[in-house]
């Protein structure tokens, strides 16, 4: 075993205390070993990391995202999800070869690491790249290919749900343990009942969690309720969705009863604030979720519809519009949503991280407290909630490894990975609109 | 006459049209003296700023905030509106000294120098040591006492009033000509209507123009409506305000006719969305009202209910937010954002800053776009209103001056101030809690 150990930081304990403290990480495992008394065995380390004058914080868990759509970054703003999808996504997605993920995806890990996120949940296509590129990054994923038989022929659907299962089974554990998968049938609209019938049950023998879009916009809930007679939680928990290991994305338009529902079944929610906003889908009632027992994630959705991978603006966005939803100033406040990027989204997605704490992954970022924005500090979860952004973070540690170290990445070239993105960006456009 | 050339970056031209150009500057009367081909006359330059790489934007413009609030950066969180001012802000506002405000409004600027903010309009206390503070920091400033009559005996109230017009007439021009004035009764909830109607006319006769909070919360509306009969901007108008040269803060709760009136008038809103997401006052009609022609600035409010002073943040959550409000995602659009940020600030407050031109003021920002979160580039007027940060600004020029070069701020000393401004957030917390 070979050591690390973070030093002279000030240390954001599970319960939202603040200490100053050191952190030592067991680098071969992975792990947390202890957080300790300042100076306390710090010559026996194998290598240290200086967090003098920051804030040691879990590293952020991004649940739900799309990581190459960065490739599409500021491509279509201001459209509606069902225009912005049909008209402008997916015409560019039917383009998209594998390159053109890994490169997007490269670019997206860039963007998380140097931001603070040490994992991430992607639905997406081309999936064995991104497993690729998480090797290379040494970030964690929870991945699935995301299955579609709508506008398929029967055929061609069985093999996008037999896809998304292979996917599921094959990867599992790979990256050296710190990809784990899920089986990603899309969303409650786009694959069809039978099939989520049919393949459901198969993901639950092989002990595959279920991740799905549902309930964003109001328009997509009335035919659902039409078509089957109940609301779409209702539908979904029916045709074997709502596992205790599923997490879904959204949630927008859930009422009472379907709060219940995910509550008693154990099935996570990924909240994805500015997506809903920028999309002008609704926002999920966060605070009444939360009251009735439900875990709550954070995800930021792609970046064509945010239009960034950063956590600390969701998590601003989160408590700020949460707020506005819910009529009171004091719903989802700055505990909740820094409960929400750390425990909240690592428990939607089954890893042992988002918890400075020994047995925990040792998965972390050190944030710089000495600028002007972060000046005073009243309170330092605050901070992190409402003034903190990115740019702000020094080091990035994930599974014990150091991947950016005084804001360097360690695990991917950046100027080659910002070259190749554009490159691939710049074609796939060219492509689509020809 | 000495110049100043900002060189090989891509300048954001008023129309939004983005160019590779040079831009020429008179550092001695402050003027944008043209936008010429790259390479141009350089040589005959007194000094150069180097923005290859990197965007050539107008120095934005926070067009309502209470600067020297940074001091109360994340005191009290989660709080509404009446609550937060009433039991957490007002008693320690009470026991402000001049120092205090003198420590925290050069924190306010120093963030604002730093995230490309290069005037604001600051309604607070203690003025002029906001005069002196903005002497020294070479930013831009519109300035006003905040007069509150509400509270006060009749003596007290009428000498609110004379000092909030004593200001005004006597700082017009402080600075170099960079300070402007305005009279500034607090809102129309805090100031009682006898002294409007003698004060006000006062403002007009010495050309002052006229600065207040309207509209602000639901609750402050029925009881104006009860009082006066009529929706509180149509009393605002009885009462001698919004004329041409005045400007709002917010304007959430605001209905078609008052709309009609603000656009008759002249009168500028400026919207404030995080702060009124963040104390649940509800989101301003910003897309209803800009199309019947009212003139929208954008402020960050004071940091207290934000918690930062970047008009980034500002941009994103104008556009975010708008969509959400008006139920369309295509609604307060990028471009609508960066106008109001730029343009929109700088009409509202009769500021001839907010854009790239010759004759302007020679206000601008030069932001680093080789940046993760801003890769690709498909639109950089996208970037700027949804994935740029404060972070992301390299140089800040006001007035002809080079207020941060290379991120280093030139005018104040970045410690020292932060020193400063954290000892004295200290002890007023102290005495107030005391």
């Amino acid at each position: 075993m070979t050591t690390l150990k973070v030093t002279d930081g000030r240390v954001l304990r599970p319960d939202h205390t603040v200490e100053r403290a050191d952190v030592l990480v067991d680098r071969t495992g992975g792990e947390i070993l202890a957080v300790e008394p300042e100076g306390e065995g710090r010559a026996s380390a194998d290598d240290t990391l200086d967090a003098e004058g920051g804030l040691v914080i879990p590293g952020l868990v991004n649940a739900h995202t799309h990581v190459a759509m960065t490739l599409l970054r500021g491509y279509a703003d201001d459209e509606p999800l069902d225009v912005w999808l049909q008209e402008n996504i997916w015409p560019v997605e039917a383009e998209l070869t594998a390159e053109d993920v890994r490169a997007g995806t490269r670019l997206g890990m860039l963007e998380m690491i140097r931001s603070g996120t040490t994992a991430f949940a992607d639905m997406y296509f081309f999936m064995p790249e991104v497993v690729a590129a998480v090797e290379e990054s040494g970030m964690r994923a929870l991945l699935g290919y995301g299955s579609i038989t709508v506008g398929n022929d029967d055929e061609a659907a069985h093999q996008e749900m037999r896809d998304g299962l292979d996917f599921a089974e094959g990867y599992d554990g790979a990256a050296d343990g710190r990809i784990s998968t899920a089986f990603m049938p899309h969303s409650l609209t786009t694959v069809g009942a039978a099939y989520l019938r049919e393949y459901v049950p198969e993901a639950r023998e092989a002990g595959v969690p279920v991740h799905f879009h549902a309930n964003e916009t109001e328009g997509e809930v009335e035919p659902l309720v039409d078509e089957h007679g109940e609301r779409p939680l209702e539908y979904a928990d029916d045709v074997g969705l709502l596992d205790g290991t599923d997490f879904l994305a959204h949630g927008v338009h859930t009422d009472r009863d379907e709060h219940e529902l995910l509550a008693e079944r154990g099935t996570a929610v990924v909240h994805c604030p500015a997506s809903n906003m920028k999309l002008a889908s609704g926002i999920a009632p966060v605070q009444a979720m939360r009251d009735r027992g439900v875990t709550v994630g954070l995800g930021t959705d792609g970046a064509a519809s945010n239009n960034d991978l950063s956590l600390f603006d969701e998590m601003r966005d989160a408590a700020m519009v949460g707020k506005l939803a819910a009529d009171d100033a004091g719903a989802v406040n700055a505990d909740t949503v820094v409960e929400m990027a750390t425990q909240g989204s690592a428990d939607a997605l089954g890893m042992a991280s988002g918890r400075i704490e020994a047995g925990a992954n040792a998965d972390l970022a050190v944030l710089d407290l000495d600028r002007p924005h972060l000046t005073p500090a009243h309170g330092l979860v605050s901070h992190l909630a409402y003034a903190a952004s990115g740019s702000d973070v020094r080091h990035t540690v994930c599974d014990g490894r150091v991947l950016m170290r005084d804001r360097e990445v360690q695990t991917l070239d950046e100027q080659a990975v910002l070259a190749d993105a554009r490159e691939h960006a710049t074609a796939l456009v060219d492509r689509a609109e020809s």
